[in-house]
């Protein structure tokens, strides 16, 4: 068995001022090539520490990953710790200089002369590219073991998993390459999900499939990781249990799924948002082509906003703005105002206070289209990131089940 | 120097399916009295695994804390792990027992012989009262080390720390506890704030002074922690050099700045986005209270939008929608519309194709106010997400710096 370990860097992991979140990164990475973590281990940026962490984890294991301090600044210590841990010294590459002074010139910043410590290798240490940012990684061997060395930033760390790192430790796992399924289910606690497929867990992991379950806010990913029969009849199997709720089997985000039915169906859509205060919009512009499909919106964050949109006044005056038929009507003024096929509106209660009868975390959506114009209340977990964050979640779940002509079932 | 490190127990943190946040809950209690954290190692619920983990940190420490593994189930073996790797044996606390039973009782539940592994005790150890659970934490020596074993249920883990472990740890701490600064800079590259500190940076070092740098997306946090006196210096010489680019002192976002310095002001503010498509919206309802200062905005994403809020539709065709006279026309006419103090719009070139001349990263920021308005184009970094993100960071510091009547620097 291939054994893998994390040594992930930096004093604001110690400190608490920052939750670890590579380490999920990390490890799904790792699933999706049959591959686990042992261990992980935070340490400081403290050039002893990070030698004795990766000698202690060099001695243990088949591949070591550190993630963090391969930035330009005086904390950035690993370059320095991982030659020291192997007793070679470090030589400037002049390759990563040109690299270096073209993104600063593509950046428009000047380059500061202390970036240049990033052009500095180890000797024997190959580079591992980074397609988002300057900081290139590091690859090498120490004490037997495969050290590989990733930047902390999160965007860069992922998108070089991705490229490099996964292909290159798919290889290492026993057996044949497993193969994996993602499947994508909005608003579903992890729990809750893995409570529906207890069953289908049992069977699957019987056959050889290993489930991970991946959950951010409320957009859960269930892993399949295996032989290539059974991730596909459990992969199936899973739909079947999650049913209408599974929005991607291909790991595409909400947003991606959403703007993709848009351009099928050469639809587009605007939004009227008010607990949201513009999320929606930004998660509908996420992506490029989206000014294809989004043309749009109003922030209706006051009451009398809603009412300048054209909401009934006097509905307002009797229900408040949190409301299922101010939500319809909040739809259809938007879809009127930019001449859109879809409208779609948020209206409710993000907290921390009530308002009128309403606890924070109900939410009215409300949809308005060429099928005519709904509402759907949601009573989301009362944490104000929490029902903004889940509100824009239902809101494209809304959509994306009206564009594929789903039961309409609440 | 009191080394003090953490072991978190729990397959669930190396699958990455939950963040470690007792890592956070354990520094600040430590943080409290004077201490950090050298260490912090993630291991999965297996015994070897746990034994290998404890012997180690115990061989270099002075005090072990292990969070996890306390419970009822086979696969909370924190107990016997820590008895083997001392080398004594289980016995069955008679009071632990007692207590078990009576909690039950009050539960109403049938305690299930499983329950009773909660008892068992290593050899040597002593109990550590659980106010919140039903298993006890244990204190107890090994290889000299000071082991404190605490349940991973963050209710738990952190009444515990406040009633038992801080106080304990007190004593150990040398000297008078550290204090720390976190200073804020917006739209900073982070070499480029270390530049710019370089000469400050060892300055402080010299007098004890740590520093610690955190960039996240444009934004960098500047951390020093020492002696009270040298870090009050420190922090000002941070402040002189960084200037008007420091928005924050107290560790605030520039989400919070802003909204505080519009409810100083009690004025406030609508936006009209094109390019962040309600991000910056987003940013400025993020936080509670934000209703007061936030009225409301208009996410002119097609060009159509921006000639419907009022944007002279000649200046649209001569010029296009990305241009510095259509972004002061934006903010006027939703200041306007809103009857808003402030308008504050974005237009621009999220990418990945440019727009006219103007390429990916092209920005021009509008703000109308009291004072008139005026327009700022900033190049940034050309990658979409950036580009956007970038864009709201830049606009809330364009509205703080007007709010705060600086000169306007462009």
């Amino acid at each position: 068995m291939t054994r893998v370990e994390l040594i992930t860097v930096g004093d604001e992991l110690l400190s608490g001022l920052v939750l670890n979140s590579n380490v999920a990164r990390v490890a799904e990475s790792l699933a999706s090539v049959g591959l686990g973590l042992s261990v992980v281990c935070d340490v400081s940026d403290d050039l002893d520490e990070i030698v004795a962490a990766v000698r202690a984890s060099a001695a243990r294991a088949d591949v070591v990953l550190c993630s963090g301090g391969l930035g330009p600044t005086s904390d950035d210590l690993t370059r320095d710790a991982l030659a020291r841990a192997a007793g070679v010294g470090l030589d400037v590459d002049d390759g990563v200089v040109q690299t270096l002074r073209d993104r600063y010139a593509e950046w428009n910043i000047p380059m500061p002369d202390l970036a240049l410590r990033q052009a500095e290798v180890p000797q024997g240490a190959t580079l591992i590219p980074n397609p988002r940012g300057s900081a290139p990684g590091l690859q090498m061997r120490i004490d037997g073991a495969l050290v590989l060395a990733l930047p902390g930033v999160p965007g860069e760390l992922q998108a070089m998993l991705d490229a490099t790192v996964a292909p290159l430790l798919a290889g290492l796992a026993p057996g044949p390459a497993p193969v994996t399924a993602t499947l994508r289910v909005a608003l579903a606690g992890e729990s809750g999900v893995a409570a529906a497929l207890t069953g289908v867990q049992g069977a699957g992991e019987a056959a050889g499939v290993r489930f991970a379950y991946l959950a951010d806010g409320g957009d859960v990913r269930v892993r399949l990781t295996g032989p290539a029969e059974a991730v596909a009849a459990t992969e199936q199997a899973v739909a079947d249990a999650l049913g209408h709720g599974v929005y991607s089997r291909d790991g595409a985000p909400l947003e991606a799924v959403t703007q993709r039915l848009l351009l099928e169906a050469g639809a587009t859509v605007a939004v009227a948002e008010s607990l949201t205060g513009g999320m929606l919009g930004a998660a509908l512009t996420e992506l490029p082509g989206s000014s294809a499909v989004f043309l749009g919106g109003v922030l209706v964050y006051a009451t009398a906003a809603k009412a300048d949109l054209g909401v009934d006044a006097a509905l307002l005056a009797e229900r408040g703005p949190v409301d299922g038929d101010v939500a319809v009507q909040l739809a259809e003024r938007v879809r009127e105002k930019f001449g859109a096929d879809y409208g779609l509106a948020t209206t409710g209660v993000a907290g921390p206070d009530p308002v009128g009868d309403y606890p924070p975390g109900a939410v009215f959506l409300g949809l308005a289209g060429p099928n005519g114009a709904f509402s759907r209340r949601r009573d989301l977990p009362p944490r104000r990131d929490f029902v903004r964050r889940l509100t824009v979640l239902a809101a494209l779940d809304l959509l994306r089940q009206e564009l594929l002509g789903l039961p309409r079932d609440g």
